[in-house]
């Protein structure tokens, strides 16, 4: 267990065009969870009431993901209800009830605080900073996070950026944590609020650095939806269209698969280089495309290593130029 | 003068959260040919007023774009007025005026006749059927339309658009003319409106051929503006982004650019195969890049050969990855 993800487990009520769920297994740990299980074996550090049951707990120990950081409390499981127009893009939340969720104390288990690969699921920044002192030795760390934190808890939100390897937020909460519309300049200021303060005392300590010579830079994806994502660093950037896939069915998760997928990803080695986050972008969004093929987490349920390879194949072909002798 | 635009000319006047101006020469037959003035000489089919002035003139002809196809009417020139909101993604046409563009009657010079390679703006699909007819041996057209004529002329519009190699539109009008709301399937759908036909006879009969041995494939290209392009044949996709520049002051323009570039890149060789076609594509996002960065047509003014250049490479930068061992 060398991959720690942090978030919630949920019990989600879900309206598409497409079809509903209710009550079916869903959060971000979850999404997180099962999608970087395709490339790792992550441990989970969540929440869930007592109606999270045993088979709820089989669908992530039959993949191997280990629940030693999960709580099971009494009362109920954290909920959430959405819905989805046509176009699949915006979504309304119905009703949310933080149920146990409201009680989330993160303490790691002994060998969770050895974690080198983590992602913070978009949980109160007051709990990420907590996770993040129990960790020993970190070598990765991405963060979520959403408007209601830059709105309600901002300054706890600006004390855990700086800690963090990667933030990972979709275009309007970059805008607004910016205060940029431009994406290009929004990036910029994001980069300034992880880049203006000390690298974590790990890296200061350790001097680890990538294989180019340099501590992972700080690094900002911002994910687009239906229109793929771009990475930034300083003065770098990289775009990745969505795969495109024939018909999104249910698009709930489709962020954390990308971001468990992502960590998942790089904890297979110790390679931090631009070119290395870019496949890591490119093995997150193969598995996002397969969560929103299907209801909840269905999609994730059945990917296998020959399922990845092709559709990694496919986004080479969907991006690849050459200019020739221009 | 072996590469025709026929579109508007108009002069505009743009609101942006950024900027105003009134009466700048603009319209889709500008911009295009402005464009298209990066990677070759093309001559213009279109018509003005009386106050289309020598300054207006010389624009063009100072950049060798011929103007024999150029009707100047008594009249005034069409006007269009557009604004902007802060989400420089949606606009507001503030008014049309059509005045002598109500009286457009393309008839080609005779030399216009022989073009080789065609940009079809958006105007009536009569008119460009009209156009088309009077082409003698046409290689390779591109077609631009709008959601208007989908809903006032569809009946004409489904006559042009076999006879046409490739259809430029944004992806609210592939959604329209497809009634399919998912991308993938929209473009299968308007391919299927393309492919349904014969091909244009000049193709029959002289068995033109790209260098893979087949005819030009039948092309979709969906712009999708501040998120780039997709491109579509039969069974292949390719998706390039918009170039990141730091801040866009005037979108507008921006397709009619792209689609100049694009042909006017691909009129210096005969080569239509998918490779070809894809840099095209990244000319064409390179002229709109330079397009959007500044009010009106001025972006375009001083483009250069090393301007471009750079541009290219960085579009490469922007997009390349390489999954290595995976």
């Amino acid at each position: 267990m060398d991959l720690l993800i942090a978030g919630t487990i949920g019990l989600d009520s879900i309206e598409t065009p497409f079809g509903r769920a209710a009550d079916v297994l869903g959060g971000s740990a979850t999404y997180a969870s099962l999608a970087a299980g395709a490339f790792a074996l992550p441990g989970i550090v969540s929440i869930a009431g007592s109606d999270f049951t045993d088979n709820h707990k089989e669908i992530f120990t039959g993949r191997g993901i280990d629940l030693q950081g999960l709580t099971v409390a009494p009362g109920k499981t954290f909920r959430w209800g959405g819905k989805y127009d046509f176009d699949l893009n915006n979504r309304v939340t119905l009703f949310t009830e933080l149920n146990t969720l409201a009680e989330f104390n993160p303490l790691l288990p002994e060998n969770y605080k050895k974690s080198k690969y983590v992602f913070l699921g978009n949980i109160d920044p007051v709990l990420q900073l907590q996770i993040l002192n129990q960790l020993q030795n970190p070598e990765f760390v991405a963060l979520d996070t959403m408007n209601y934190w830059m709105e309600n808890k901002l300054a706890e939100l600006f004390t855990v950026l700086p800690k963090v390897n990667a933030i990972i937020i979709n275009d309007s909460e970059a805008r607004e944590l910016s205060k940029e519309f431009s994406i290009h300049k929004a990036a910029g200021k994001i980069l300034g609020m992880m880049q203006d303060h000390p690298l974590p005392p790990s890296f200061d300590k350790r001097g680890k650095t990538s294989p180019e010579g340099r501590p992972p830079g700080k690094t900002l994806i911002i994910k687009r939806g239906e229109y793929g994502l771009q990475m930034f660093q300083a003065r770098k950037i990289f775009n990745l269209p969505a795969f495109p896939v024939e018909d999104v069915f249910d698009p709930t998760g489709a962020g954390d698969s990308f971001a468990g997928a992502f960590v998942g990803y790089l904890s297979r080695s110790a390679d931090f280089s631009w070119e290395h986050l870019k496949r890591a972008c490119v093995a997150g969004s193969t598995a996002a495309s397969f969560c929103v093929e299907k209801m909840g987490v269905l999609g994730l349920l059945d990917i296998d290593e020959s399922k990845i390879k092709n559709r990694l194949a496919e986004f080479k072909r969907l991006t690849e130029f050459d200019m020739g002798a221009d």
